[in-house]
């Protein structure tokens, strides 16, 4: 049995999830995986709020109490680009193996945050950072080795993908947003999401994972202007009105493509209602495979966090 | 960059195709992995047969030229259990990693071959001896480590579903299984699938790396009997008549049925057609998730096998 102490920063949705999570499985990762892991310590903002079942002694307002105490692993979950970065540059720093469920960061800072992991031969788990729950990151990483993959194409924010299932229910655009945000889908600012640039960056690091090709050409149309009318008539012809993603293998790179799109009503992706989220990925030698999952959610989203630590935590050294 | 050498007993279907795949992403491999894999020596029946694209001088009928060269990972094609699992008792005594897409074999002697393995420090992958290349035993082992599995619930044989598919067009089934044998799905005995068992014997290896608990229950209903007239009398009613697989989390252990049932037609296992296979993952904290794709023939089953070679050299001792 070997102890793996974890520091944790962020206890919203995710964090809070991973954290009721890990002590519900306790006994079955002990049991199957040898490993006893602890949260040692939790960054939140508000340490004197009420959490059901955290101790107040684990909690600190101060980051660097929780990356340098001695750990194994530091899990980031406070979002955003600016402090999270320099978070995760101090983990590296310490020798710390990081996991992130952190889109924004590895979309603007990949490159440089996993060169900087490799030199100090520490681990990334990033499965929770595209798509929460559905294990596309691993798919592409391992059981898709040793093929090429062709395309990849997708519902993968699942914000527009809850307004456009209710404005076929006739909501209009700017009621179904609200809706989105009072459900806590959307942002108090929804501007990434229905421009299709969130959509856009979720593709861009699958596209990094699974092309080795560099991305030649981009093209974003978001889902402001459609209106209920559009889906109904796109209904009406047996056809369901969705914003996909769409990364395409092309001579001397890849073609990244974001726009709303028909799709046919026994298209698997078509199934995709709601926040869930729906990927297709073409394989020279596997053909079609199809994931579709919870795309978001806190515990959904936790299970990716805690499956990453699980794994990262197997190959440490004893 | 490291050199991998791997010995192929059986060269079909499967062996031809992971051949091939092998030979065209030997660059990529090298690449992004460091691994120089090769194909040192080849069992097969008859050596005078022209293999295109493979040298005469890897050939063997001899299994234990195979086993015994110097090498690191036994790839097992062969089928059947009497000499496959002699075969791979003697790679695991030679302290070969092993890689095999035998469903029979590990429902009959996973439980020995892994205590063996284990005993040995070797490694076993087996992605590819259930549903080809759905990567559904790395997602059991990895990307669900931290959650527990309520439900797996799945169209998992392809060539009873080919058959349903088929008899919804109005073949009948002895057409219908006729048909499937020409195309290569169905063995010329196809009593283990159509009577369910080989379903039940691919939904017992998933139980038992996802339920961490023993088989109470078990029910094996197989097709025997339908009629294209029951298919119809579905179809009118929106639904889609496909032999299902399920495996349920009751107290005390797991429940493992297997029949025909009717399902909604937005239910995405009922886009499953023809040899396509489904899977639907019920996990406690991950909510529901749906894996479809190809689950048999040459070359997905090969990007499975592939992909088990590679991640296991990956962790070999250079």
């Amino acid at each position: 049995m070997r102890d793996i102490r974890v520091g944790l920063l962020g206890c919203g949705n995710v964090g809070g999830g991973f954290f009721r999570l890990l002590e519900q499985n306790r006994p079955r990762i002990a049991a199957r995986y040898g490993l006893r892991i602890a949260v040692h310590r939790i960054l939140v903002r508000e340490p004197e709020k009420e959490r059901p079942g955290i101790s107040r002694e684990l909690l600190t307002r101060n980051a660097v109490d929780v990356i340098d105490a001695d750990g194994d692993v530091v899990v980031e979950l406070v979002g955003g680009t600016h402090s999270a970065a320099a978070f995760v540059r101090r983990a590296l720093s310490q020798g710390r193996d990081v996991v992130t469920a952190n889109k924004a960061l590895l979309a603007e800072r990949g490159p440089e945050i996993f060169a900087e992991a490799a030199r100090r031969k520490v681990k990334i788990g990033f499965e929770a950072s595209v798509c929460g729950g559905i294990p596309i990151i691993r798919f592409l990483q391992g059981g898709l080795a040793g093929d090429s993959v062709e395309s990849i194409t997708g519902i993968v924010n699942g914000t527009c993908n809850y307004i456009l299932t209710r404005m076929e229910e006739d909501v209009s655009f700017e009621a179904a947003i609200g809706e989105a945000q009072q459900k806590g889908l959307a942002e108090a600012d929804p501007s990434l999401d229905v421009s299709g640039i969130d959509a856009a960056q979720k593709l861009s690091i699958l596209s990094s994972l699974a092309f080795d090709a560099p991305v030649r050409r981009e093209s974003i149309t978001g889902i402001r202007g459609l209106t209920p009318r559009d889906l109904r008539a796109a209904r009406r012809k047996g056809r369901a009105l969705r914003l996909v993603a769409e990364a395409n293998r092309v001579p001397g790179g890849v073609e990244l493509r974001v726009e709303p799109r028909e799709l046919s009503a026994d298209d698997p992706l078509a199934l995709a209602k709601g926040e869930t989220n729906a990927l297709r990925i073409r394989g020279r030698a596997l053909g079609e495979l199809y994931l579709i999952g919870k795309g978001a959610g806190g515990l959904p989203t936790a299970t990716a966090v805690l499956a990453d630590v699980i794994e990262i935590s197997s190959f440490r050294a004893p």
